[in-house]
């Protein structure tokens, strides 16, 4: 971490300090890869091995951590002390002695009940038998929800990737190629760039299988006519992008620009709404009601988007019935689709963030209907 | 899956059904992508929302999963009940209907306690407010721990993959090239092959940075003289291999050789002892104390192996310390490794089967000291 992102960092946790006091909680216990990263800008999974922040309400946070990822948990510059077990160590009583170090009483303990599982749940209830247990996700999430400038620099790094390997993917198409040579053509320019980790199992569809929006890449093979949708991300120092772009392959078949033009007015048209005040359902229902009015109602089958950032699905939720009211600094996706089974599926995807007067696309790459030949 | 495959699938519930009769557990519900796969052929991952497989004592179990997955669940050929729910659904009541459906007394529920999490876990008791809880995952830990002939002619096909996966990794490699370009040669071949998942992010290490066991691939460029590393595995029919090669660029330095023969000397030492009879510790104390004996001891810092299947790490631990007697149709690594601080790091792993008399070796890619030119 540079110097002024340790500031964020020690930032973040007075705020989460001050939740604390707010609702009277002696120790949080955080667990999850995203928080524990958003919280002490180390990032790793160490599976089945514990890996915790421990932040108390009015005293210095710890991290504790496998032993032989203590040197690399120190180097990202993280300014609290950094505790390592071996694997033939309780780390669970490292961690019991340590809160005993720090506060005499623990009557209330805050967990992610959301990702501790229930084997460690009972570990801290036979270390503190009478304490209340605190639910502290919709604390980080809502903190996670706004994004500061230095998170958005990496977003904006992540998308500017992300919009490369559309270009990349697209260059790739030919005739008789399959989804998942596409894949690895992607996979591979954007390894010789450096990038470690894409957001999530890079997608690409061909003709009737991208009708399924939770499809597989495989052996389909493309043709003259098809479609072709490509779902992607890239993660940028553990900041995460998302981008869905459909061309066709060498012509449009009949019917298909229609289906093309009814999702884009949609998209456009919800990110043209998205501005601080507005709230998710609006937006939703922005793109939702052009689908409809184009006839493809029932062919919209998810929610407009979802936040994006440490996490590939965070807050804020874009649904229909979701009252959140936009702010400044959130961050989210806007990608309707049309999916008809059999025959052929659309999505367009971009990242944006909310500004003081309305939204910064973060993902650029052109969305007029392309036919590659 | 085929005829044969759901004989097996409903023999093992059957298997799974005497547990809960005889601990007296009334319902056990498996949460577990892993888990769900092993008792019901279906594999998903789907994330936040509920995948679940109910088993009872003494009636037919049921699968639950998001309603845009029914019909793939169907297809596997699964042959109970396959229920679905809608995101504005609440996917535990249905559960618990299903539940009061076939049991009408519900005392005792187990469940996979490392796996469910608190807020799931405080569900399940408030819809059955005074039951006790068990912990379900030894009972299929010990279940999966013993392959049968279909497992293993999987497990056989991804061995095989990752055999030609360490190919072309030694053919890609050529002075300047990048861990990172290497990793996106040996991925871009086995997508055009067909396979569509790695077992774990695809590892390649280069001179020093193969002395972190846990080290991720990035610019460094292989320069003569280097030894580089292979870690990989892929997955077949959600069987997952797991292979490690190292071998030398241009030439061998001084002292690497006996590095490196250290390591294969402990290696085959542990596969020749590998049969049944003999325990997970001896196995890991062979290889470890030829290590010792060459004078390397303190730079072996992990466990031998690990056992794989469904899951890149399960039963058996091959650990210095377990005393678990090794029987006919066990499959785990054997995967010793020597790791100098800012100088060299050399593992050498192969999957093994126990067989009748021995054990079959399911990777085959040749181990003498290669150097590539």
């Amino acid at each position: 971490m540079k110097y002024d992102e340790v500031l964020i960092m020690k930032n973040r946790i007075t705020q989460l300090q001050s939740w604390l006091k707010d609702e009277n909680v002696d120790v949080a216990i955080v667990t999850s890869t995203d928080n524990v990263f958003y919280l002490s800008g180390f990032y790793s999974d160490p599976h089945e091995r514990l890996l915790a922040t421990v932040i108390f309400k009015d005293d210095e946070p710890f991290l504790i951590c496998p032993m032989m990822e203590v040197e690399s948990a120190k180097r990202t510059g993280y300014p609290y002390s950094v505790l390592g077990y071996t694997d033939t160590e309780n780390s669970w009583e490292l961690v019991y002695k340590e809160i005993q170090k720090r506060t005499s009483t623990v009557q209330n303990i805050a967990i992610e009940t959301t990702h501790m599982n229930v084997e460690r749940f009972n570990i801290i209830k036979s270390m503190f038998p009478n304490i209340s247990i605190l639910r502290i996700e919709d604390c980080l999430e809502n903190m996670r929800l706004i994004k500061d400038e230095t998170e958005l620099a990496k977003l904006r790094k992540a998308c500017e990737l992300a919009d490369y390997a559309i270009q990349v993917g697209i260059e790739t198409i030919k005739e008789g190629i399959t989804e998942l040579e596409i894949v690895a053509a992607i996979e591979y320019e954007l390894k010789k760039k450096g990038v470690e980790k894409m957001s999530f199992a890079t997608t690409v569809l061909v003709g009737a299988n991208a009708a399924s929006p939770h499809g597989n890449p495989g052996l389909t093979k493309v043709k003259k006519g098809d479609f072709v949708l490509f779902d992607l991300g890239v993660v940028y120092e553990g900041y995460c992008s998302d981008i869905t772009r459909t061309v066709a392959y060498d012509h449009i078949r009949e019917g298909d620009r229609e289906v093309y033009e009814a999702v884009l007015r949609g998209q456009e048209a919800a990110i043209q709404l998205s501005k601080p005040g507005m709230t998710c359902a609006e937006i939703d229902l922005e793109a939702r009601n052009i689908i409809k009015e184009a006839g493809y109602g029932e062919y919209f089958t998810h929610r407009l988007g979802h936040g994006l950032g440490i996490g590939i699905h965070e807050f804020p939720s874009v649904t229909e019935t979701n009252p959140l009211v936009l702010q400044k600094g959130m961050v989210y996706t806007i990608e309707p689709g049309i999916y008809i089974p059999g025959r052929i599926g659309v999505r367009i995807e971009d990242d944006v963030v909310i500004t003081e007067n309305g939204c910064e696309v973060l993902t650029k790459f052109p969305k007029s209907l392309q036919v590659i030949s």
